[in-house]
């Protein structure tokens, strides 16, 4: 495990470099868009995110035999994505959230309107940069904004936030808590890694089964993981005020499960991750680094 | 006039009728995302809309010679699009309106949280339909998600809206009116006509530099009698109260160049349009009638 998490930590911050300085050189591309709107884009998408997504992405293209060059657009369009529904999340009439990641959120260092219109423009640059992906064919990059936009809406991502939006202060079954985060954090888990996959165009369709199953898997755990964090975490090493979905009522894991039980949860999810690489040699070594990570992170 | 009034409606009466059918098929198709969600999305999307950008995706399709079939899921993506940034533009911390189209806004009929999250996934679904477009090869659709996503974006729409929002209450000169403008509704315009010309895929080339000179001179008529027609119109007529904008403080072309001015002005962008199309034969009519129809239009 602690080899592992080195591993991890080398990949990650690997990954973290690339795809900062890619998001930079993306971004600066639209220099003719209003300051402000930039500017708010930029904060929320050069935030210091962990960039867990974009190294699943990577991860996945080093399985099928790929360079971090072709899923390095993939990964970039993916965080926007995930850096948008971060921005509308946060706003007042979502879950009104002032922090992020130790700062203060889009709307409150900018403005409501501001925030609504730099989410907008994520996910549109998000489609925008992976239509005009360099070094992969028409189909490959179609298939990917297919892909992307199948996860992150109404039956993916925003499916899933509004379930939790409907949710708040019910009794949820394990059945619809876990269906609940297979849309919301699951579908662009899983995204991340098919997306990455695809950069070897056709050759992909073999691995696709397993890289799923293995997303699927990490998706929930790391859902799990964020539930026990939020309720043994600190506010300083979290980034957001600790015991926050509790007190709004949230259903969690810890809460239908109990401490323990969500422990073990996560450890059968692990394994169940782990288990799906199986049949993969050292070229998803990444990916296994990735998945201790997830479940023993702190933030 | 009178014949292409005629002439129009007939056209645009065809291309509602099609377009609303579309829409609701596409709609279906993601049963399984959460009712509330669904309902608003549709709620919007379905609201009696006049069809003006999908209608000139399908005259530019007829202006290179083919049918409205291929061209009519890309017009439902653009008019996803436009549904979006109304629902968006009309929450509390933007536009703050209750009215559009002589109904409750999203935000008033649902809730604000499910507002935004409907335009997110309307967003969403415009590129999703785009990337699974029947009857076009990969790269024709590729190109339409790129257009579509340059034109809405932070370099487009969302820009001109982030230029909108920081212009109220300031003194603004014809050419940055225009600039706005040209950014929040004339990017979409234009994206639609070409849109509907790269059904053609590379036959399209000859035919959009005429297509984009039309689609300007348009959109920005369009805005014109927008102005007009708030200080000019009633509120049962355009279906938001008559002086909206005035009354917020924002600039409008009558208050730059005065009423007359204004109208002056509308007729030079319609010659402009016309002239465009000099070169085209009748293929071209329902391009020639729309643009008769959106500077003769009263709503």
């Amino acid at each position: 495990m602690e080899q592992n998490t080195d591993h991890t930590l080398v990949f990650l911050g690997s990954c973290q470099e690339s795809v900062d300085a890619e998001l930079t050189r993306l971004l600066d591309q639209a220099s003719a868009a209003p300051a402000r709107l930039r500017e708010a884009m930029a904060y929320s998408l050069l935030g210091g995110g962990k960039r867990i997504r974009p190294a699943l992405c990577l991860g996945a293209a080093q399985v099928v035999g790929n360079s971090v060059e072709e899923a390095l657009v993939p990964a970039c369009a993916i965080e926007a994505i995930h850096a948008y529904s971060l921005v509308h999340d946060d706003l007042p009439a979502m879950d009104d959230d002032d922090l992020r990641r130790g700062r203060p959120t889009v709307h409150i260092a900018f403005d409501e309107a501001t925030a609504i219109l730099a989410g907008d423009a994520l996910q549109t640059a998000a489609f925008e940069w992976l239509a005009n992906a360099p070094q992969l064919d028409a189909d490959t990059r179609l298939k990917m904004v297919a892909e992307l936009a199948r996860a992150s809406g109404q039956s993916g991502m925003v499916g899933g936030q509004a379930i939790d939006l409907a949710s708040v202060g019910k009794a949820l079954s394990l059945d619809d808590l876990e269906t609940m985060h297979r849309h919301k954090t699951g579908a662009l888990i899983e995204a991340s890694v098919r997306i990455g996959a695809l950069t070897a165009g056709d050759h992909a369709r073999e691995r696709l089964p397993a890289l799923s199953r293995y997303a699927r898997a990490l998706g929930l755990a790391f859902q799990v993981q964020d539930d026990l964090l939020d309720i043994e975490g600190d506010t300083a090493v979290i980034g957001k005020p600790q015991g926050s979905d509790a007190a709004r009522d949230k259903p969690t894991y810890p809460a239908l499960l109990g401490v323990d039980g969500a422990r073990s949860h996560l450890r059968d999810l692990l394994t169940q991750a782990q288990d799906a690489l199986a049949d993969c040699g050292t070229e998803a070594d990444p990916l296994r680094a990735m998945a201790d990570f997830v479940v023993s992170r702190s933030h």
